[in-house]
């Protein structure tokens, strides 16, 4: 039986000393009622919450979970490092080898320099950018999340005008949208950043158009400015290379994090050698930039990546939770959206502006074993095996029958409007 | 018998693939000649470099290492978690029970904020001053490091102006010019940065007078804007609370960072419940902020703060250096200035305009087996032992010895130039 006694208790000493209780994108305020908030245990596909309740997770730590949590072969590569060095006066060999295997696996990349957070490398790709030709303006997409530094963070509380006084928005997938917002940079434009697809939270996913990734190269090419894939979200979900490699575009700059240490803390910046100068101009730094430990971590992930079929899983069981979750919400008379690529799925209701069926359904299905997300896209992992998405669907097939016999009760979430107001403050 | 050749052989290959074959502190590019740029293994008090030299590090990891390189207990904790969970779709209870610990420990703490990178920390304590009031302008000292964010880096590639149209700098222990910097502001203050000593790059460091550092804080309470201690280089080396206990000057934030996971890739903001709703009120997150392990290590850590005498062996071995080097230097007639705490010696010589003494003097105590810095400050672990810094003085001598031998032909270090040009660039 499903119970959150020692998840309320953690939240309510967590209240006291914690901010909000908790903060960041990790934070339940935005969840359905009762999600948990704190984990006691992680494995292969699987989380296990403060109350003992058991989850298949669809969220993979909201994406550093890529071949499974606790893979042996990254656990060993963890543990021999841990015996040898972590942090110390100086990176070990492995950084080396961590730069050589990059470059060598993703086709736009000459140089590595490895950071900690996504945001690390997206704020030195804009500094990188501005040095490569001393230009300052970076365009944008509008709504696009390439971190939470003040220059792109969704809440506007401490920021200052001046943070965002060189950023130009556009929109994405609409190249006179970016053609304009070229025109009134003027000739001032240092970079282009680009989201391998559109993965904004509370909306549809949507692909990049093969026509508009080329013509934002064209761009690139006809300015001189750099393009920058943030591949942070979605970097060795869609390809064993840059995303843009499915659209046959190259980037000069690309920004990877989250699952190339399969959950150790490492994030990249990858780039060309036309921007190697720039790179080589700026100083960045951080305590544990050199850490040896997550650098095993990832020459032992991007391993697996070269060398298993981890991408095709991925791909499979993403159709089959796609294609059988669409089957069971027909016939319970439920419409949904399903969009973006199935390795990270996006499942919004049709009919549902105020989210009161997205929000009952993932509730009623966390209570039964599956952990989805209501408004944030989710992420497929290499250890999901087809009997993993059988018993996602007897959750969610709960979940729509709840729905379905208490449809007209169900009120809308509560929580959804603070949310909502703190990003738009 | 002291050789490179592995190391060569590695920063050849870095070379090819690492902008400027590194990058960030850790990078040997204002080192003396020579120095390793790879280390293999760390332990206690030593590291070993890709060739097998084994060196007692004064550097610490620039920081991190307070306890001793994998002390049993910190590593111990790591395990644990480690066979839990890590990185997953929450955070663990050991958040709830770090940020209680810390709380307890930090005497104007009332909440905690973890994340990876000081400047994690300095950036959010900046973005929360800002919201405190709605006002914009942060004072700093002049030349203070707070991390390579865009509005502190010492480099200016990449950088506009905007980055830092709302800093306004003043001179470390002087009041007028803090006042000065004040009134230049007018009403739109919105936080002040103090480091706990004056610690630059290349320069005599600097305890804080106490009417400087109790000046600060009456202001702070004056125009009502929060004071801000960057405690991520000193933290827990001065005391078991905020540096500025030393000082009975309580902040309303204080920045943390490398050393409270002993090498764990983890730090914090701290703040008073009068910044509570500030920052509650803005958005910073990143993907690894809320892994356990790092936690884990920092609850241990902090235990071991709390209940060892890690503070006062620190200043033992840290007196016993000094003290020491500076009869040492005596016996073969060199003038050393030794400033700031002794837990982190400062040590650079007197007659010494181009740097040509201390750089030689490092370069052969080095091949000696002792790791020092001859333009940043270094750092004692609680691991050493007076064993330790006699091996430290037997590698000191020879270098002493040496230099008085080859005064007259000794070269100044070419490096510097081209670190100094990118600082000033």
């Amino acid at each position: 039986m499903w119970t959150n006694v020692k998840d309320k208790a953690l939240q309510e000493r967590a209240r006291q000393v914690i901010p909000n209780g908790m903060y960041g994108h990790e934070s339940i305020a935005s969840q359905p009622d009762d999600y948990p908030q704190f984990f006691t245990k992680a494995s292969g596909t699987r989380l296990w919450d403060a109350d003992g309740n058991e989850y298949i997770d669809l969220m993979c730590a909201y994406g550093p979970n890529l071949l499974g949590y606790g893979h042996p072969l990254v656990r060993e590569a963890v543990l021999k490092q841990l015996d040898l060095a972590d942090t110390c006066t100086g990176p070990g060999p492995v950084m080396v080898q961590l730069a050589e295997d990059f470059v060598s696996m993703v086709t736009h990349a000459d140089w590595a320099v490895f950071c900690k957070n996504g945001s690390d490398a997206t704020s030195m790709a804009m500094v990188t950018a501005r040095a490569y030709k001393g230009r300052k303006k970076i365009l944008v997409a509008r709504n696009a999340y390439h971190g939470s530094s003040p220059w792109n963070t969704p809440s506007s509380a401490g920021i200052v005008a001046e943070d965002r006084a060189h950023v130009i928005y556009f929109d994405y997938n609409d190249l006179d949208s970016l053609e304009a917002a070229v025109a009134l940079a003027k000739d001032d434009i240092a970079g282009i950043f680009a989201t391998p697809f559109k993965h904004e939270t509370f909306a549809d996913q949507a692909d990049p158009f093969p026509e508009y990734a080329k013509g934002v190269r064209a761009i690139c090419d006809r300015i001189d400015a750099l393009l920058i894939i943030d591949d942070v979200r979605a970097g060795f979900r869609l390809a064993r290379d840059c995303s843009w490699s499915t659209v046959d575009v190259e980037p000069d700059l690309s920004c990877w994090g989250k699952v190339i240490g399969n959950g150790q803390p490492i994030s990249a910046l990858l780039g060309a050698d036309k921007a190697r100068s720039a790179i080589s101009s700026i100083f960045v730094t951080g305590s544990f930039w050199f850490s040896a430990v997550p650098m095993a971590a990832a020459v032992a992930t991007l391993k697996l990546v070269r060398e298993t079929d981890y991408l095709e899983k991925l791909k499979s069981t993403g159709a089959l939770f796609r294609n059988t979750l669409a089957a069971q919400a027909k016939s319970f008379g439920f419409s949904l959206r399903q969009t973006g690529p199935v390795q990270m799925p996006m499942v919004l209701f049709d009919d549902d502006p105020d989210w009161r069926l997205g929000y009952h359904w993932c509730r009623i299905a966390m209570k039964h074993g599956a952990y989805l997300s209501p408004y944030h896209n989710m992420f497929m992992n290499a250890a999901m095996t087809e009997k993993d998405i059988a018993m996602v669907m007897e959750a969610t097939g709960i979940a729509f029958e709840d729905l379905k016999k208490n449809r007209d009760t169900i009120k809308p979430p509560e929580k959804l409007g603070a949310l909502k107001r703190l990003l738009a403050s």
